[in-house]
């Protein structure tokens, strides 16, 4: 049979911008507000999540470098206006978007700081249209790198100073997800991935040696580990391909016997099987042969509470590879942060506060211009909490603060001598960079000093307390009064 | 405060190129094979997952067109060459790299067969180095998209007929997940999505009209609503900002009372709240005021269980928005799709199959060249299994065919008056495409055709019947040789 070569079919529109990745909505809403001339009236939306994902005491923000870069390059392309236009939108709109660029403010806070339920994270204050079309994008990137960082971060609380390394690319969702993916987990703890372009565009460490393919290639766990050794100097063989203690370790052995000096026996892997009692057999017979150093790697759908179990079962296991659960989140594969408008220029050109009402009362969002402090205990270095204040308040200057529970208003508590700490900095002014991107490293180490700040109670795995985020005085007033406007408004209208 | 503009740092390594979208294993297990001189020996591998998602009775393959065009497109580039070399490979070696490209050929079903466990969905023949280096790659996007796919498939099984949108963008695990995934949701059956960059890169209708930030915009329903039809012909109606049926509701019916002819008043959109409820008194309304055509549009978390539900208690609701539990497969968000060499060419040239054995039964691969064939009833069109048999086997030439459970073997049926229908197409042909690749509309097609053939209890969301998917005789005798031949070696080896 010859069969004849087939073109691949061309894409009718190449993939040269990120500016349509977005909602249909986001495009309608513009256009809406073009048309009646209200698209550069200043609008200012916050990012926040309700809930901290996995149950977690705290969550770890990343994304932002992303988003930067995203805001960056923003523009629709000739391609994608094409697009457009053959989807019915009028020449003078497509006009005016090709001619779209984002021009706001963004305060934020640093990627690697902590966040709590309720609390904005990134604040863009931008011409309404220019706000508006980038939400879909900014949330897609924060959701995603804040999930995986904080599930990292739970992974990185149970194993401690061992090496901790991210396997999980095959079982990503899709190709974004595996290099996104990786960059938060390293910027959460991890040391390592498997990913090679992760390696290439971020400079993360990369590591892995070789799988059960080569073994099978050889059919023979043997010659195949010393053809490894013949070619490579640093060995981590894996001994599961047939049967781990039986043929893998002890060939394993015998291959690095043999090889001596000429490479490093830097370890063994097991991948499936009881990871506990292989790795605590596989320790003796290590030990045994004088392998002391020789390390114990260990992967098959490891998670936060596999690792606890195995490490409670004494398991002898120095490196941890972890992929499907870590890069998908796979407990809870989405987190859920929105982007609310929360102030708007009016048409006499002065700012009002918004507000979204929603009959689940944790949906209704909070009003006005915000900053966020954490509330740092002099004494200890601790944190009590987070504030959030309005725009114009000082709370650095105070001497006692009064912090009270946002849903159980009763419950509150006076703190002295603390330090305020603003979590918000300046990203872009206007559409320009005043920010110094840091380094994935240093975001690594601002990681390590927040987890310092924090008691340990907001870090246990299980049922961790609830950390405080309070709103200041002003604040809640302001959302009472948000909150009776639109009820009066909606009585009005009811009542015909 | 005026801050001086940053330059955003460049990326050392620009990502120009998906080859090392891959695990660094393969990188260093090809170099073995390279240097050992035996990355040309013809290597077969076969990608199959090892249980059905979310326990349903199918899965849709979906990934194919996108694995074609990354093969197609496969070269290590000059910065990938560059960032190999800074982490330390040698000159010859990237020589090599520099030099490969997918030579081999490729038997697959067609996207959007239904595929079952413990069947080859793809077939890769290639030299082994060529085959070795794509396997993450093609996991990532066939779990993926397949994942994806069965998720979108089963939601489509409980809404019917009625119109359904993805509409999880923001929730998505990044930006490739949010196309990829409303491409996959789309062959297996949805309508339209939000995502635009979906519409511009794949053709997929794009749907939406206006959140809750116009309605918060205006600071009003009735200026939002009014705004919107001057600018929109089609109008859906967001009515939840503030009250769904105070407010919402009949504020939309309002303005398109007093639009009249000039806007189509298509529909209304719910987005929280009782949608039960909230369905049926909208829908009252609705007709009330002589508007029995416009639709209700739901959101908010759905997912089929949701649906099923909605449905349940007689929920008015026609068209069906779907977002983070699609597009995040939320219940469980990755499929376990594996790439196995099956069989390699020995030092004598000889094709010898090969297997990898595991202490979990169930992970024990099947060896050798295999055909998969769809065993249909003649008399009633439907499907009474499936059968894998070796490579030489030819099940449509015989008069009945023994079909035996894979696990219970002594559990047989006897299949007379059948259609063997071969599922398994070249795709690729020593580098070349010899297939042509269908529509997003025909793959579409294609679905809902092989799910006429499917009986009714396959379908069932909860505890569907198992579908058999059976080896030949002489299939099953090849795995057991191959067994039987390593415990030997082991034996052997153990025994020193």
């Amino acid at each position: 049979m010859t069969n004849e070569t087939i073109r691949i079919p061309e894409i009718p529109y190449a993939d040269d911008s990120l500016a349509l990745h977005t909602d249909k909505y986001q495009i309608n809403m513009t256009q809406v507000y073009w048309k009646d001339q209200i698209h550069e009236r200043q609008a200012v939306f916050e990012v926040y999540f309700r809930k901290i994902p996995f149950q977690n005491g705290y969550a770890v923000f990343a994304g932002l470098e992303r988003v930067i870069r995203y805001l960056h390059e923003f523009r629709f392309s000739d391609r994608d206006l094409a697009f457009l236009r053959e989807d019915g939108y009028s020449e003078d709109y497509l006009e005016y978007l090709g001619s779209l660029r984002f021009t706001g403010t963004i305060r934020s806070m640093k990627e690697g700081e902590l966040v709590f339920a309720n609390e904005p994270i990134m604040r863009i204050e931008a011409p309404l249209a220019e706000a508006q079309i980038i939400e879909t994008a900014i949330l897609n990137i924060v959701n995603y790198q804040t999930l995986i960082a904080t599930k990292a971060s739970r992974i990185k609380q149970v194993v401690g100073q061992e090496t901790t390394m991210e396997f999980g690319t095959r079982r990503a969702q899709e190709m974004d997800a595996a290099i996104w993916g990786t960059r938060a987990a390293y910027l959460a703890g991890f040391d390592a991935t498997s990913n090679m372009r992760a390696g290439k565009l971020f400079g993360i460490p990369t590591a892995g040696t070789h799988a059960h393919a080569m073994i099978q290639a050889y059919r023979d766990e043997y010659t195949a580990f010393k053809k490894y050794a013949q070619t490579h100097t640093d060995c981590v063989f894996l001994v599961d391909t047939y049967d781990t203690l039986r043929s893998g370790v002890p060939t394993a052995i015998q291959v690095a016997q043999e090889f001596g000096d000429r490479i490093h026996f830097k370890g063994i892997r097991l991948d499936s099987g009881d990871l506990a009692y292989l790795s605590k057999e596989a320790r003796k017979m290590l030990d045994q042969a004088g392998f002391a150093d020789t390390k114990i790697y260990a992967s098959n759908d490891l998670d936060e509470q596999t690792i606890l179990n195995l490490k409670a079962q004494g398991a002898k296991i120095d490196v941890w590879g972890v992929g499907t659960k870590l890069i998908t989140a796979y407990d809870q594969p989405a987190l859920g942060a929105v982007y609310k408008l929360i102030s708007i220029e009016d048409e006499n050109g002065k700012m009002v506060d918004t507000i979204k009402i929603s009959s689940n009362p944790e949906k209704i969002s909070t009003p006005g211009r915000k900053r966020v402090f954490r509330i740092i205990n002099k004494t200890n270095g601790k944190s009590e909490g987070d504030y959030i204040a309005l725009e114009d308040e000082e709370p650095q200057t105070q001497d006692c603060l009064k912090m009270f529970h946002p849903v159980h208003t009763y419950i509150a508590k006076f703190v002295t001598d603390f330090e305020a700490k603003e979590l918000h900095h300046t990203i872009l002014e206007h559409g320009e960079l005043v920010y110094q991107l840091p380094s994935l490293q240093d975001i690594q180490a601002f990681v390590r000093e927040n987890l310092e700040v924090l008691w340990d109670e907001y870090k246990r795995l299980l049922n961790p307390a609830e950390y405080p985020v309070n709103l200041s005085q002003r604040c809640w007033d302001n959302k009472m009064e948000r909150i009776d406007e639109i009820q009066q408004k909606v009585k009005r209208r009811s009542q015909g």
